[in-house]
Order: structure tokens, then sequence, then C-alpha cells
């Protein structure tokens, strides 16, 4: 059984993940938070002790390190005697978080695909570019490695093997749908960070048709859906992690990821980057200074932390999965409502950041539990998805399922 | 009588002063053009040769000055003799190339307001806060200053005097309205800097009305106006130079200023506004890097210059004065028409710098003829118009007057 949890990251989600962990440091034992920026990692052990959230007393300490240095990452491990890393830092970190777990032996946990700074949307499968390449590495030395242990990637993938296992004999199309049907009262924000955000969208968007990878440009395809509680919602056709793990574990499904958007989204986002202002590459300035133009519109726009307070309404992510049984046609919609104010009340992050933290302390639970303790490095569809959702549901993250009329607790 | 030209600025604008210099040099002697970067310089006056523009054989030199080193200024004019100055550089130096033209004697030429670059839409009237204290200085010394003599401000605040003069024994309110009805097939790009151009907008609306200044908001006011040539055109009340020294000279007129936009630059100007992206104030960014937001907007946007080559349309600029004459209320509209294909073709430069560059050459030459050898600070509505009018007639920019049904040169 392993203990000690080390989180890397300060934002809203590390936020979210401290404040969980807290809550179950019964089962993870000491805690620990580091980031670049010790003082931001003060304020949020400071929220959980206002919140009265540690389950029972403990360690939490925090602590400053250069996530892009695994050296420093290794060093805090052995320090802190962590054997759970939970990686909430910047996508740019994963790979040098990873290698610090690598070198010591800790399990490593994240939510999204390693990023390098100076490129963008590379081609699929993501996964291959970078953390696959280790995956013999974890084999060798027996390190625990869950991949993309978010809410999409992670739970979605879940909700993926979940129906088809349960509901299917085949598979012939998973549909993943994310709804923020949320209202931040701000003129505009991104709910993560916008380097990683609006990265998502700037580039080609791939789906996995019939068998192979196909592109479309982004806002392209547009549908509505009519979702549970948060009702009618346009979704487009966007690019995102789990289509890559999926596309590869399910060749024989489509698979098409769709994000909801609003039209004063849309119609920000498409002048940023008609003028060019979500470019990564630096520009010159006139004056010779030489800066990246996202970097800009990140420090313009509201630190996604910071819109907790006033956020009100609901998300709705789920997978619209298709496929037959007994030769008929078969489809389940695996899904989770999630509240902002709710989110606010209890761990003091909107809901974005509670459906992206909540879920990699339930991984951490299983790994101390020994339930996904794999010793080696998986995507979250490889992993059994039952005791995932017994977990979610009893830390915040409930999995429904609707099928035809029928709308019920996964379990039920 | 004023030889020798020294153009200070190597933008779009200091292109057309350079090519109607040339084209003027039998009245204005030898030229010099200077500004940062000499390799600017060197281009425009490549052009000027490449066009055959010099009416004849002359000296026309490039130099590097920083002008905001008014030393620096003083003695590029004692090393080249320079004996009349324009200056199209950007507005943040204009005090410190008067205070050049101050130490030497030569005449000085600015096209805008003067502006510090930490601050944005001073309260009015600007030329109080700056130039106009400069005006017994030039008085004592004899210099002769002409300030804002492009189109807006300059030409039409000639147009102003003419309009009241002519055809009314009473003023009772000038609007002035601005209009380019061209296009230049880019997604967005501003005709001017785009640091000046944008600080015209982000600001509150000052104008003036009932013998008093009062505000507005940028958009607040938008009206169609029914135009010579351009047709039907939507323009909005906005801060402008001329304002704030018509309502001191003619302060018994209302005096507003109406720019025309379309829906789509408002679109973008809005959403750049609301995020934050048109502040002169810096932002750190998450590296620590301080940067104006503006400058990485004005990096990002096209090179006004480089639109020329496909700008097509007409520009429409003009005064809409309204009096008494005899006890009867009259109306005068006093106007320019430009081309932008036909001032490319002409000077390499598309519409809008044609009609900001040629006015402060006609000024020049004014003051080389002696019309507005001034020795002293002036507006240029305090100066004769229609001598302006004549050589404006001549080098490009025809005056017209439309009252009621009737449209005709204004010396018709």
């Amino acid at each position: 059984m392993k203990q000690t949890v080390l989180i890397i990251g300060a934002g809203g989600v590390a936020q979210v993940v401290a404040h969980k962990c807290a809550q179950n440091n019964d089962i993870l034992g000491d805690l620990h938070i580091a980031s670049r920026t010790k003082a931001k990692c003060d304020a949020i052990v400071e929220s959980v002790h206002a919140k009265g959230a540690m389950k029972q007393d403990g360690v939490f300490e925090t602590h400053q390190v250069d996530a892009t240095q695994s050296d420093q990452v290794a060093d805090l491990i052995r320090k802190t005697g962590a054997e759970i890393v939970i990686n909430v830092g910047t996508a740019f970190v994963n790979m040098h978080v990873l290698d610090g777990c690598l070198a010591t032996g800790a399990a490593y946990i994240d939510t999204a695909i390693h990023e390098e700074p100076d490129k963008i949307c590379e081609t699929p499968p993501w996964y291959a570019n970078y953390e696959w390449k280790k995956r013999d590495a974890c084999a060798e030395k027996g390190v625990t490695a869950i991949l993309g242990a978010g809410f999409d990637p992670g739970v979605v993938n879940a909700y993926a093997r979940y129906a088809i296992d349960e509901f299917m004999d085949e598979v012939k199309s998973i549909d993943i749908v994310d709804v923020n049907a949320g209202s931040h009262g701000k003129y505009f924000a991104t709910n993560f960070d916008p380097e990683i955000n609006f990265r998502e969208f700037t580039g080609v968007v791939y789906y996995w048709e019939d068998g192979k990878w196909k592109e479309k440009s982004m806002f392209e395809t547009g549908r509505e859906w009519d979702l549970p509680v948060v009702g009618k919602q346009t979704a487009y056709q966007s690019g995102h992690d789990e289509v890559h793990s999926l596309a590869t574990n399910y060749p024989q499904a489509d698979v098409r990821f769709w994000m909801g958007f609003g039209e004063h989204y849309i119609n920000v986002f498409t002048v940023l980057k008609n003028i060019g202002l979500l470019s990564e590459h630096p520009v010159r300035l006139a004056e010779g200074q030489e800066v990246v133009p996202l970097k800009v519109v990140k420090a313009c726009l509201p630190d996604p932390s910071s819109l907790a307070p006033n956020y009100t309404g609901k998300t709705c992510i789920g997978d619209l999965v298709k496929g037959t049984k007994n030769g008929s046609d078969v489809e389940a919609f695996v899904y989770n409502v999630a509240d902002h104010k709710d989110a606010y009340e209890e761990v003091g992050s909107q809901g974005i950041s509670y459906t992206a933290g909540v879920p990699p302390v339930a991984a951490a639970i299983l790994i101390a539990q020994g339930d996904w303790d794999t010793k080696t490095m998986k995507n979250v569809e490889e992993l059994d998805p039952k005791p995932f959702f017994t977990v979610l549901d009893r830390i915040g993250l409930p999995t429904r399922v609707q099928i035809g009329n029928d709308d019920r607790p996964w379990n039920a």
C-alpha cells in the first residue's frame, strides 16, 4: 500500500486536488504540495485548513520546485518520502515530473498530455510522441503511471470502457461531449490556463473515423446536443487528448470529441486567433523586445482560479457510445453533472477545476488501495472503471447512465 | 524665403511627404529624411527615385536620428541646414522635435498632438498640455510652428475657417466627418500606427457643445451620413485633436468629430479593448517579463504601410458647418474625396497616408513661399485657408463645397 502524496502545481485544479487529498488523508497519509511559487501553495494549504478539510490530523507541507527540472522533482520526492505524485502543473512539465518518478519509484498521475512550449497540436497519437516512449521504462522499474486521469481525458475514458464492457458486444462509435453551461460573469475568461486552453483550438481538429485519422478545422462542425440537466447546447468537434488513446485502444470505433461553445466565446476566439494573438511564436515589438502573444493574452485574462466565487450553473460531460448487442443497435450516454457553486462552497474552486481535480485524487486513492497500482504505465480505459466510479461517487462526481428514457446511477 | 526640408519619420505618411517634397523640390530645395532606422529612410528615397519623383535634380539624403532627443534633432538641423522640419514621426516625439526647431530657428510642422507614451487621452484642450506652452517661446524667437497640418487635424480646420468666413455671419456648429470607404483586404488592420490609432478610441470621447466640454463613451453615438461619392456611411462620435483647437478658436460653435467604422472594426476593437489588449499599461507575464499589450497587438497587425498595394476604394473627409447669414440658417459641407489606388500609383502609399501626408507638404510650400511663414505658433484655422486650398488643389487633394444641391470646387 502506497502512501504520502506530493501534488505538483498550485492553480485552480491543484486547489481541488489539495482539498480532496485532505478529505481523504486517512487513506493517502502525509500530504505535500510544490510549485514554482511557494506562496501559491501556502495559500492553498491555508484554504484547506480554513475549510477544516483534513479528515484527520496530519502533515500538509508546502515546497518550492522548478518542475521542468526532473532532478529537482526527484530530490523533492526523496525528501518528502512521497510514494504517489499527482501532477497538475502545466502540461509543459509532465515528462520532467515523470522522469522524477522513474528515478525514485514513486507512482505518477497526470491529467493532460505533455506539451513542449515551442510546439502546438502535434500530429496524433500524441501520447506516442512523449509518454508512451517511457512505457517500457515504467514496466522495467515497476513504476505505476496513470496517464490522463482528469475528467477529459480520464473519467470519459472510463465511461467509454464501461459502456462498451457493460452494454455491447461490439463498439461502433464514441462521442465525448463536454458542455459547460455555467456563467462566470466576466466579459471573457478561460476555465483553464489560457495557454493550454487556446492551444487545444488553434490547431487542426484530429479525429478517428473509419479506422483512420481525419482532419477538420476548429468550429467547422457544430451540432446541437440535448443533454441531461443542462438541456440543448451546441458543441463543436475539437481535438482532445483522449481521442488519441481511445482510438489506439478501440481502433474499430469512430472516436470524436465535442466541446460546447457559445457564440461570444467563438467570436472572441476568432478575433484573437485571426489577429495572431493566440500564437506561441514570439513577435518582435517595435522597441526590440521579443514576446509570445499568447502569453500576453494570458496575462490580460482573468486568472481561471479567480472565477470561482461568482460562477453559477452546471457542467455536463459524458460519452455517447454506440454499438451492437446480440446483433441489435444499442447506445448509452454515460455522464456526470457538476455544479459550479457547490464546488466553490466545498473546495473554493469552480466546477471546471472541480471536475478536473477530483478524478486524479480518486486515482491516487485507487493506487493507495492497490486497485490501480499497476507497476506500469496505463491510460485510464486500460483499467477497471468500476472501482474508479465507486470512489468518484463517494468523493463528489457521481456517474449516471442514460439509455433511451431510462436515466439512473451507473450501479442502480 | 525658407528652403531645405528635413522630414522626421519613415512610416506610410513619411513616404507620401517624401514623394510630395520631391515633386516640389524646385520650391523646397534640398531634402533630408531621418528616423530611428535609417534603412527605412533609404527605402523611401529609393522609391522616390524609382518613381522619378524629383521635379529637378537635387539632394535627397537619409539620416539616423533618435527624435526623442531634442539635441540630436538640433544637431541634424544644423548639419543639414534645414529651414523647415516636417515632423511625421510618432506623436511621442513632437515636443522633442519642436525643441530642436526652437534651438535652431527652423520652422516646425506636425500633423498630430504630442502624446506622452505613458498617458492616454488626457483631458482637453490637449494642445494646452504641451504645444501651446511653447507659443511664447516661438514668438520670442520668431520660430514658425504650424500645428496639426495633416488632414484631420489640418485641412478640416481650414475647411471650418473657410465655411465660416465665406458663408456665415455666425457659426453654430462644426461637425467633422471622416469616412474611409476603402478596403484593404486584410482580416483587420489600422490605417495608422495602431498605438496612435487605438489610443484615439480607448478613452473618453470629448466634444464641445453649449460652450463647454462634454463627454461620451466611444461608439455611444452613431449616425448615418449621406456623403458625396462614398454614399451612406455610419460614423461614430469620437475624440479628435482638432476639436480642441477649434473649440478654443470658435467657442460659440458646437464642435464634434465623427469617424466612420464598419461593424467588423467595432467588433474587433471591442474584443481587444474589453480583454485589456489595447492597454498601454504594462502587464507582467507568468515568466516575469513586463510587456505593454498594445505594443504586442501592434506587432501582430499588418504594418499600415503594407496595406497600400491592395487598397481599393475612396475616402471622404469633410466639415458640415452650420450657422446663419443675414438672419437665415445656412449650412455648407466642405470636403475632399481621395482614392486609395490612385494614391498608391502616384506615391506608393494608401489613401489614408496620402490624405495625411500631402497637407504638411502644402504647409511647407506655403512657409517656403512666405504665405504661412508666421514666425510664431499657429493652428491651421488661424491661417488664411485660400492659399492652402490652392496648393492642395495642385498637389493632389482638391477641395469641394456642397451647399444644398450645389456641389462644386471651392473656387468655381
